[in-house]
């Protein structure tokens, strides 16, 4: 088969690990951030900028590609690596977290989901065996199964029927998956599920690891609004019984911190729209935090958005330049914020693979972290400021 | 000095010819086609793309930049060049055509013009002096005499009255940009006015030319608005009355035909935002005329924009692609569109000058404009099926 993990490192001091994900369409080195294309574009981004930011994987919502411009037109076109001419791997999801996070506009029974289209109010269905063959259809090298995401809170009750949903659904899917799908040239992922609570998920993992086989995992209905102990504690007591030979993927998780405490409890794979949406608010993601290029304090400022950065933006252009962009509504500045921050995900991902061939992956985290402050830019550089003078004084 | 114009080559047929303008920041082969970078930014495009697409000079808007960010702000950090770093010429307008267009908003006088910005309303004075003074800050290697824009249709009374004026705030000007600004870096352009009144225009040219000594000359007040029959009857009378050792620029117009019109004359230098503005509502100009990438039509359609292209846009993306992109509203067909049609006009504008240099650009237009037709290209597409369909049946 075209799809195997490979572990080649495993960190001595924690489960973080450094492998490669063989797919039809090429080699991903993991641990790696996969930025996200929803409608078969990440936005602002051609696929040139992404070969150049070294993304070796981007992401496509099925919900989205199913009511645009829909699973039979991009199958007729030759899937959607054709459709949009992009060379490289590409996972879609399964459209069950968009489709629940519709609230009123969808309705749940045994069979599968019923929803209006957040467009037009037209009604759809999705079941598991539909959205394999949408999934087919599509033609990603990874799919993934349709799964019962449940919001947080949830009561102990709802969060284990959805779970127990989830695994009848996996179970549907594995079915359809190889009775009319593609499994030579498609990986099938299993979605954990069980909420907030341990018992759940551990029982989440084991069912799906042992009673079905999927060729990867993932982690589903984390960092959905919990607080940030929560979702690292779950990550923490679940990841553990995952197994090593398949990739382990946590959905839509993207922030750096939540990155690295993912590699860190061997997580190898992570998408999110974080850097491509802060992006296009003006917000950058730096080693110290967030800078907001629309702050007025970067009217006259020569500096990139981080010194020392490789991407593009930083190496042409200036704070200055960019807060101009933004402020007069330039979709130049939408580019060149979102090449910052997706380069600066790719990157961080590629320094913690090399800290964890070199069995310092915990000592890469710990300096980052360190480092790392989501407060704003300004405020740090302030305080900074004010210490800097409060030592010149005493010397 | 640093500019200069050199004529090589004038066609045996008409006044069409290929030249070289010398620019402290580069060569610029002309004919050339200007893309417009209003405020410091051709809209959806990075510098890369323009290098790529080898637009060899771009215009920026006084107007829009004196407001934001402002020419002091632009000085202190190094000029345009510097604050969007671009490494080509840049042409500035000189503020004049934006400042009449806000019609009740400005109020004329002998001075200069008081005006109230369209960002915030705050009230504003243009004189000559003022816009030297704002062009030298900005640094374009191109500059634009400040020059008082009549609509039409206008009445010959204040037709005379606005071209009087332009020629005693052109000499104003010259007076400006000799006694404080910066001749050795930059190029201060005279703007002829006059109307669409033969007599006023040659007037106009006469003055400008003979009484005054600018480095290159503009045609000015052309394509707001009227009939093409008299915008080129105007562009064919003056023309002829300019110096052939001097560049010669018509302001604002960019549609392939009005641009081949304007060489045939002997013009040199075009701008428009017509290219880009049109890109952005998914228009895009193909060698028979338009091709809206918004239509249906275009669902399942592979081909390129254009076939046989050599556009980013067209090497890489199927029409199907593009229109999933406008139909959801995805900036990267802002970006791919406008790409196309950039790289329409510049190549047009490289073909039409390897025309000229093997004398036959009259034959490279009429060719040109047998095929272009602005009509749909749906209907055009229809009515040539059509025409192959009777044809097959006759045979």
């Amino acid at each position: 088969m075209a799809f195997e993990y490979e572990e080649l490192k495993r960190s001595n001091n924690s489960a973080a690990r450094a492998g490669i994900l063989h797919t039809p369409h090429g080699d991903i080195p993991t641990p790696v951030f996969m930025p996200v294309g929803t409608q078969a574009t990440v936005k602002t981004l051609n696929n040139t900028d992404l070969y150049d930011l070294d993304a070796r994987i981007i992401l496509g919502n099925t919900y989205h590609l199913y009511l645009r411009p829909g699973h039979e037109l991009i199958r007729e076109l030759g899937g959607l690596h054709r459709f949009m001419n992009w060379k490289r791997p590409i996972l879609t999801d399964s459209g069950g977290f968009q489709v629940f996070s519709l609230g009123p506009l969808r309705k749940i029974d045994e069979e599968g989901v019923t929803f209006k289209s957040h467009i037009d109010g037209s009604t759809h269905r999705f079941t598991p065996e539909v959205v394999m063959n949408i999934e087919r259809d599509i033609g990603a090298d990874i799919i993934m199964a349709f799964d019962e995401c449940a919001p947080y809170p949830s009561v102990p009750e709802y969060t284990r029927a959805a779970m127990d949903r989830t695994h009848r659904w996996a179970a549907r899917c594995l079915e359809e998956y190889h009775h009319s799908g593609t499994p030579d040239k498609q990986a099938l992922f299993g979605i954990i599920q069980g909420g907030f609570y341990h018992e759940l998920r551990h029982e989440s993992a084991r069912y799906l690891t042992q009673e079905l086989d999927f060729p990867g995992y993932a982690l589903g209905g984390l960092s959905v609004g919990e607080p940030k102990e929560i979702f690292y504690e779950m990550m923490a007591s679940t990841a553990p019984l995952m197994p090593r030979h398949k990739p382990l993927y946590v959905m839509g998780v993207g922030s750096p911190e939540d990155l690295l405490e993912g590699i860190l409890h061997g997580v190898d794979m992570f998408d999110c729209v974080l850097p491509t949406r802060i992006a296009r608010n003006g917000a950058c993601i730096v080693k110290d935090g967030r800078l907001n290029l629309r702050n007025a304090g970067n009217s006259r400022d020569e500096r990139p958005i981080q010194e020392g950065c490789g991407c593009y933006t930083c190496q042409n252009h200036s704070r200055a330049y960019l807060r101009h962009l933004f402020r007069c509504e330039e979709i130049l500045g939408l580019q060149l914020a979102t090449i910052h921050n997706v380069h600066f995900l790719v990157a961080m991902m590629q320094e913690a693979r090399v800290a964890i061939f070199e069995d310092r992956f915990e000592d890469f985290r710990e300096q980052f972290l360190a480092n790392f402050r989501i407060i704003p830019h300004e405020i740090r550089e302030k305080n900074r400021e004010a210490r800097a003078a409060s030592h010149k004084k005493k010397n």
